[in-house]
């Protein structure tokens, strides 16, 4: 395990706002930024958090593949609906205006759907779905990604990790946040096998002739990942099919890239990544304190289920996230002395020294 | 392989019509129910076709379990939403009203939403889906069932196999018509290798302790199906999570029974199963041409991809189905000898001798 400092969330925040304003993100859109990326961390999701500061967004703004200001324009709009076009902007600034407006919209309407076509990579898809909660409302967000993931009995990969987030709220229990890709991991879980020279687990991804492989670096050369189910005889095709799903409603509904046409954020060129959000007022169909009392009975009924040997505890999804960010409440939010040693080298060379001062320090996963 | 008749779809709707009717349903209810039946039959989803017809609809009929009447109230209407009560009707009948409202309401508004409580099994959920499809909308359908699936670390079965549908529009392709359980397998998958007495690969089930077992009585013994993803390390926990938001949309929004609550269609006592079902017009977003065109692009871009060693084809979803479906519009709908035996059997003793005349007969599957 790699030695890990442990930070102030807010100043976290601070510097990621400093960073961006340094490639003239306005303030707003500096501080929306922020707090997305910053999340990821606080929630356990360190893939999608500060990691990303240079290598998704700042070296994109630096090489003027995004831009800075992020102006959402709309394409078409009723009551209940909205069609974005993103302009190129920064995803996650993009996302947050759409899923604003799509709950501002529900909130008149109890319904309402958002695409959204030429953004970028948009960070936790979590994040615009619980941006529901507050509002008694059922929060979904979809995006699609570039292309890692094989359609079964296929070896090219053709569809992103394309993840589906939905968030539900519930009473005196944490709400339920469901925030996966629909590959059974996501790349970068097979890059730190990679860089710890592990071995996969066989069924996890290709190698570019198409075999399972137990070899990290042969699905990053050119492989593919397998969708959730893995083989067709658990079902694989399951998994492929909610990923074309995902590509269909982010991609092909607002007019976006799909299937290989979506840019890597790593790569030159327009990305032109798609969203799709949607928002649903839970009194629609019944008096939400109703709905949120038989979703704490639902919640403990699940989890005081018997156990498997060797388990004493049944997870809801989003509640292991809660329970790190409570964490980091206290101790700090934890970023791996890899990535603290490049911020201080990409802050050295943009004018924007990362000098933040940890609260403390660990070497175990919390 | 059993031996297998092969009949007329129209005389196996007009015999399961008639066959409906001789318990007091209306000919019009015994006609959607009807087509829905053999609708799955003739996509090749015989799990949920005329096999069930006494065992899930007849017997239940018989022994006052549900109404014959299926009359579906309103509980709360918006112009883009209902909250239904079937009223303890049959479930086909129930969630084909259902959709039909909710498609009535999208064509006006773009967009709606309708829940159903106190229902009954609705067989096939892609049928409903597939009714947006003609008037260019994406259409979704959900349902609740009795408790099959143990939750990751659990072993108790505490939700049911909880179907995703989902219907979407193409262009002279065929549309994308999803329609999974979440769990891994179907219950009655594992019954079909149980009468075979074959053992099932390892990871579909459990037994009644929590340990994964090949043999398909110890998952019917008291045991649990798993989620689609299987174990841990696979991330069963997104399939256990697929399989809790259908429980939530589907049992919980709509006020119905929920996890161990919902009744077994052969079991005594009302079964108050729920269904979500939701149509979205395609035009919303963009216009309704372009959005086929580019969905014909994906799935033939999809479709041409380079296969695994072994395969030369990649399916779109939806896509065995329809050609199971011309084949039997061709040769017939094939129905294995036990199940024909068994419609002879019921149809004497309830009065309406089945008496279909097969066209012909095989022995493979086609």
């Amino acid at each position: 395990m790699p030695r890990r400092y442990l930070f102030e969330a807010s100043d976290l925040r601070i510097y990621t706002q400093r960073f961006l304003m340094r490639f003239n993100v306005s303030e707003e859109d500096a501080r929306v930024m922020a707090d997305v990326l910053i999340s990821a961390d606080v929630r356990g999701v360190d893939s999608h958090g500060i990691i990303r500061l240079h290598s998704y967004y700042g070296d994109r703004l630096q090489q003027g593949l995004v831009n800075a200001a992020s102006v959402v324009s709309v394409v078409h709009e009723t009551p209940i609906s909205a069609s974005l076009d993103g302009g190129n902007g920064l995803g996650p600034v993009v996302a947050h205006k759409a899923m604003a407006r799509c709950i501002a919209k529900a909130r008149d309407s109890g319904i309402a759907a958002v695409t959204v076509r030429n953004s970028n990579h948009y960070g936790i898809a979590g994040y615009y779905a619980m941006m529901a909660l507050p509002h008694d409302m059922i929060g979904v967000s979809l995006t699609n990604s570039q292309p890692l993931v094989a359609p079964t009995y296929g070896r090219t990969a053709m569809l992103g990790t394309n993840p589906i987030a939905v968030a539900v709220p519930a009473g005196t229990e944490h709400p339920y946040v469901l925030d996966m890709a629909t590959s059974i991991v996501p790349i970068g879980r097979v890059t730190v096998y990679h860089e710890s020279g592990e071995t996969i687990p066989v069924g996890w991804g290709m190698d570019k002739d198409g075999n399972l492989t137990e070899f990290p670096d042969a699905v990053l050369d050119g492989g593919a990942l397998l969708p959730l189910g893995g083989n067709d005889i658990m079902r694989g095709y399951k998994g492929y099919g909610l990923a074309l799903l995902v590509d269909i409603l982010s991609g092909v509904l607002p007019g976006a890239a799909f299937s290989t046409g979506v840019g890597h954020p790593n790569n030159p060129g327009q990305a032109d990544v798609g969203h799709f959000f949607m928002a649903l007022k839970v009194d629609l169909f019944r008096p939400a304190e109703e709905f949120k009392a038989d979703m704490d009975e639902l919640i403990q009924r699940i989890k005081g289920g018997a156990k498997t040997p060797g388990h004493d505890r049944i997870y809801i999804h989003g509640e292991k996230e809660f329970s790190h960010a409570e964490r980091c409440a206290t101790n700090g939010v934890p970023v791996i002395a890899p990535v603290v040693d490049a911020l201080k080298a990409v802050g050295e060379q943009i004018g924007v020294p990362f000098d933040l001062t940890p609260i403390g320090e660990d070497s175990a996963e919390g």
